[in-house]
């Protein structure tokens, strides 16, 4: 199955692995890449230093196409990027600041580039700085999230009917349905994180993908909205913070609450208690730890009969 | 085209209107049913006296089944059930209380009931009373909604797969695209709210009207999120109590803030400053208002070329 996007990445299908903080390392990029997808390093947790060994790594590995994500808010965004075009990445997943921060630099280079986006008036603004894609992600997406709140629903076919280039959707799919649903709304591929955050080849903590299996849909949460919104699973830390923010709280009071280093701790050394659990609400509906493969697979196959048995 | 709901409602297209208080009328029902669809009541806004006229004028201008929507918390909710049943009305759609309240009565009368739920454990009890579909309604969907906010995309497909009687989906639908996405994600029909409230048969205010197509998607918003999620365009009113709300504010002080028949104010009188206009996130995307028969013809045709351009 191939769409223009497809195409243009060189990838079999349009499945993109989103690059996850503490979850995305060079082990998940290449097996996703090696299925036909394209995998995506999350560079928003790496030193210069990290990025480096997993880049090695990594292209070591697969002569497939691999990818980085970078939220432009790390303060090792702008040395990441000078590492991953060193190391002759060519796919730039951008996020968390303006487009046009680093795009012209990465075209004159030769590189795809896509940002990602939760509103409309931010996709117009992609499009403008010279992207090739925009990646449209609703309000279910795990992590971090736009102000705006706007469901995949709303928020995929609206980008779709606003850009000419092309739409990458994400938040909230999981599984073959999601895909088609994601196509049909106007989407030329996907970028699935959750789904492969919860795999085996994932870099996330074995008690943190427990959790993740264990938590059901109504215990993902968006929190931080006033601030730094933020979807993650409920538990002691979280619940926390949660209460103070309703009765209240002050951006000061939250950030005393917060300290440094909760996703670290939740995501990457396994405290499930007291680290942030960083997941998109469609974890509530998964059940498995499988392979990237089988995940890739499942999808392409989910997909196809979804499409199939579409009534006409 | 047609479904196995779609033949055991005997109506032509599976799209369902809403029964959305102040804007579902009989004119809106009646439309949305002689074009093929089944228009819904809303019966939450109406005193019996006032539904019976309803029923009078619906009946009275279509042979098409028409069907009405119950909040079971309205305080003529049981009254309401009542006249409808004298009128003969045989689809009932009730919300808002437990499917157990009324189901068997409604069944030993030969009447189509479906439940509207905001979660699978929702779902799960509504199948248990012997309901014959269940209405899923993901959190993008305008006025009162689940605390859960679980969205429409993570919803469907999650109901789909944990019930075996049909699936309605709503929240966030407003044309061909969204139906293939329902579709795909395992519905057997679509309910649309926001798309029938903005047109010409919605018995909402013009001023309503006027205020939900100049609304931006970031316009529209879930509050009253801890004590009775409610999703509206923030004006005035709305500011005001989710200020309230973000410092802290009691129910009883969030109680007094509303007072008492703001959606009436807003959405039937027009008061877009300080009435309640419910509405949902899509609204922000939708730019004129039709014919609810153009609604049904735009969306089934929008179906058909979604469905054809899905790349296999």
């Amino acid at each position: 199955m191939s769409t223009s996007l497809s195409q243009c990445l060189g990838i079999a299908y349009p499945i993109i692995s989103g690059g996850m903080v503490w979850a995305s390392g060079w082990r998940l990029a290449v097996a996703v890449s090696e299925a036909g997808g394209l995998g995506l390093l999350g560079s928003g947790s790496m030193t210069p230093q990290v990025l480096a060994h997993h880049l090695e790594q990594a292209l070591g590995s697969t002569s497939a196409p691999v990818g980085i994500n970078v939220p432009l808010m790390h303060e090792h965004a702008a040395e990441n990027i000078q590492v991953a075009l060193d190391h002759g990445i060519k796919v730039f997943f951008t996020s968390a600041g303006s487009p046009r921060q680093h795009t012209e630099r990465l075209k004159a280079r030769g590189a795809f580039v896509a940002h990602v986006v939760p509103s409309v008036k931010l996709a117009l603004k992609v499009e403008a700085a010279g992207c090739d894609a925009v990646v449209a992600e609703g309000t279910e997406a795990g992590g971090h999230n736009g102000f705006e709140e706007i469901t995949s629903l709303v928020l995929w076919p609206a980008v779709a009917s606003a850009v000419r280039i092309p739409v990458i959707a994400a938040g909230g799919i999981a599984d073959g349905r999601g895909m088609a649903a994601a196509m049909a709304l106007g989407a030329s591929a996907v970028q699935v994180g959750t789904r492969f955050a919860l795999t085996k080849e994932s870099s996330a903590h074995e008690n943190f993908k427990a959790a993740a299996l264990l938590a059901e849909d109504t215990a993902v949460k968006l929190y931080l909205r006033r601030f730094m919104p933020t979807r993650a699973i409920v538990n002691d830390y979280l619940g926390r913070v949660m209460a103070a923010e309703a009765s209240g709280a002050t951006t000061a009071q939250l950030l005393e609450l917060l300290g440094r280093g909760r996703a670290k701790r939740g995501i990457f050394e396994g405290d499930v208690v007291e680290g942030e659990l960083e997941i998109g609400q469609v974890a509530g509906h998964i059940d498995d730890i499988p392979t990237a493969a089988q995940v890739v697979e499942r999808m392409m196959c989910g997909y196809r009969e979804t499409v199939a048995r579409l009534p006409v």
